[in-house]
């Protein structure tokens, strides 16, 4: 909704020529660069917008282990290291290929109309023609759970929900459970298909996809998602009491195995036994838009927020930026690195993936979260209006499973979800939505972050290790 | 974006069943109904809510001449019967068909991606498999039109625009130029298809569509909208400077002719020489979505009017209700409606069809609109915080043709455009859209323009008639 200002502010040029200068100071001297400074400085940035421009523009969509995902590990490449990233490489894997074809949904009776479908993740298709069936209708999932199979065998489920935005994003857990697990129960119930109302709180005629696994010898069927309107419109024709025919045509389906890849680069560090703060988002996206806050924002802030780091002068330990491959379709690039980078040590780790909203709360997993290391940092953050939580960091797809493997500490800088959820895996995930003042509001406290975890003497103390996934 | 409270405020029933008492009274003594009270009470009717979500969910889409608006005349036809109205009845007349088909766009170099794309009326299909040819982008109408042929032929136009929301639509008339006539002009100098940004101020993948007409022997061609995010994504892929190959493949075109028809009824007058107050909406909407802002909200408005004046009392004059049909292809409703009216004694005229946000400001066309009976009319809409504007009244696409020919006065009751064509002609008009107290506020601003309208001994003095167009 809200535009870049075409005119960028001059500081951001003197700012640069600035910090250019003192790199070479820093370096020499070997001094902590001023995190305060740092998190002002990056309020200027627009590195993260070129880079979020950049790949969504130059790109577009990139589905997990397709061409379009192979392309946008070329550009990322060549942007990490035209950037001035040291180690830009890739580090493949393979994996099963999900992709999505022509797709329809349409009321038949009682009162003939098309509706807006997407189909989720490792859905099967429809025979060819379609299929059509009554619908059985289902306010949320409980009642799915509940419902003898004789309700459901040979009907398209439909499963309808009240999910409304919160700033914490909290009600994608619990109402995403109907996305994630709905098809495999509708599926081991005799159901022909499903139709859920979009996860998403938005009211446009674009339907939110997402991921979903068959589980416990579920059948693959065919399983999508209604925008809200459309899911709102079936539910009012089922209100009139009839019963409800509905037309479904999914030309989705698995296509094989195929490659994806996490793209690295590194700020090196100074002293090789400090270790490694580890920040990241995913390369990958949905196929029905450019991806944009899902998850370009993320790549963008924190990439921009290290190379202001590296700009300031060589740090303790080594930044290490990961551009994660193929996180939608199941967290494959956190998996993959967490299985090649056990063995080094990570002394925090953390993702941006929840948007281009600003930061508003900070949370750390540590076997100590109240350590004076996690005091400075919250009182870093401060300034750009953000409060520390009381929850235990997670970290996300991405890095939660180098942080299981390893114990290693996890910092979540937590963005304002209000809207996320409006755009989440939908065509709108454009660039539009992003507003730039919040995106800068982003790099600047991960490079307050920065400045302090990858140069500070101290550092958290590890959890235990979880067992490995 | 805001849903209709669950439960009904009670006063309803109660002002009905007062009102039920009333009709009584007011029709033994045939007393003029108090505006005031009238409208306060509409404020709290439901049952242009009623009209609305019937129509959008029981029918649906309605395109002109096609048996979606054959559906909706049936319903239309048992509804204003159910109602209570006197003389329902269709009066048909035969038009061209258009009608779309399946439809692509995508990028083809220098950065492959798919754009969100809708044929506009009228608009010819693309040879089978599509067609791919060079872009040629402009930006706004003059530029295209000042371009030489030789810019244009063999090229796919793309026109950009930067149109903003404005309370009075206005930016529609002087933008919405390059979607009447852009693809003529395009066709003129040679080019193969033209895509235009949609004419709309949204920045959703909803592309807007809406007529546009071949004029000037211009050959028909294919021409299509990008959604707004989409034409901003193409415009930034032309920055780069590099040519643009785009892939464009439309199914849409001519199928004959049709059948379409207007849906008359009447509160008929006590006096048969006091002529007809008409009011109307119209009944056809574009087929991308439920048509709700456009216009089964227009409907639903005059029509809850008309029967709380109709509850009221038997009025001096007829009110009469025209649901038109085939407005979106170019007014063939309205056209055929004065045409078979033209002789009748026609007061006032106004329709209602620019969305279901309040009433902001009222206009009118007369002899003299600073007549005692205008001035009355105004201080009765002046406690819904309608003010009163120095424009000429229009009265808009449906009633324009009747008092063009016949003179007759007309009533502009000016709806909030704001945000009317961030969802004008997309997929996104639904009734989600519709905020029930705006409506209401409408409800009330027609119903005490009809108390008077209807029952004033005065009436507004008619211009001189046009010739007929």
């Amino acid at each position: 909704m809200i535009k870049r200002p075409l005119a960028r502010t001059p500081f951001l040029f003197t700012a640069a020529a600035l910090l250019g200068t003192s790199t070479i100071a820093f370096s020499a001297i070997a001094a902590s660069p001023d995190p305060a400074t740092l998190r002002e400085a990056a309020l200027q940035d627009d590195t993260a917008w070129d880079i979020l421009e950049g790949i969504t523009t130059e790109v577009g969509q990139r589905l997990a282990a397709t061409p379009a995902e192979a392309r946008a590990r070329e550009w990322a490449v060549a942007e990490l290291k035209r950037q001035g990233f040291a180690n830009v490489h890739v580090e493949t894997f393979t994996m099963p290929v999900w992709q999505r074809g022509e797709e329809t949904a349409e009321i038949v009776a009682p009162f003939p109309q098309k509706l807006a479908v997407a189909a989720l993740g490792n859905s099967s298709g429809t025979p060819a023609g379609g299929l059509t069936a009554e619908v059985a209708a289902f306010d949320g999932l409980d009642a799915l759970v509940k419902a003898p199979a004789s309700a459901v065998a040979g009907k398209i489920v439909f499963v309808n929900h009240h999910m409304a935005a919160q700033q914490d994003g909290g009600s994608y857990g619990e109402i995403g459970a109907i996305r994630r697990t709905g098809p495999s129960i509708a599926s081991q119930k005799g159901a022909l298909a499903i139709v859920i109302r979009s996860i998403g709180t938005d009211h446009h005629r674009v339907p939110h996809t997402g991921v979903q696994t068959w589980v416990n010898g579920a059948k693959a069927i065919p399983a999508a998602a209604l925008s809200v309107p459309d899911a709102e419109q079936l539910a009012r024709v089922l209100e009139r009491g009839k019963p409800v025919t509905l037309h479904l045509s999914i030309g989705a389906g698995m296509a094989g195995t195929g490659t994806s890849g996490n793209v690295i680069a590194e700020v090196p560090g100074r002293d090789p036994k400090a270790g490694i703060v580890l920040v990241g988002g995913h390369l990958d996206s949905w196929d029905l838009a450019t991806g944009t806050i899902d998850d370009a924002s993320g790549l963008a802030i924190v990439t921009a927020a290290a190379k202001r780091i590296m700009a300031a002068g060589k740090p303790r330990r080594t930044i290490r930026i990961v551009w994660f491959g193929a996180e939608e379709p199941g967290g494959f690039g956190g998996d993959a690195y967490a299985k090649a980078h056990a063995g080094e040590k990570h002394v925090l780790v953390g993702e941006s993936d929840s948007g281009a909203d600003r930061v508003w709360k900070v949370d750390f997993t540590a076997a100590d979260p109240k350590a004076p290391l996690a005091d400075r940092i919250a009182l870093a953050l401060a300034p750009l209006g953000i409060t520390r939580g009381s929850a235990r960091a997670h970290g996300g797809t991405d890095v939660g499973p180098i942080a299981q493997v390893t114990g290693a500490p996890v910092i979540d800088l937590h963005q304002d979800a209000t809207r996320y959820f409006d755009i989440h895996h939908t065509a709108d995930d454009t660039l539009d939505k992003v507003d730039p003042a919040q995106l800068r509001q982003n790099v600047a406290a991960w490079t307050a972050m920065l400045a302090i975890a990858a140069e500070d003497a101290e550092q958290l103390a590890p959890v235990a290790p979880a067992p490995e996934r």
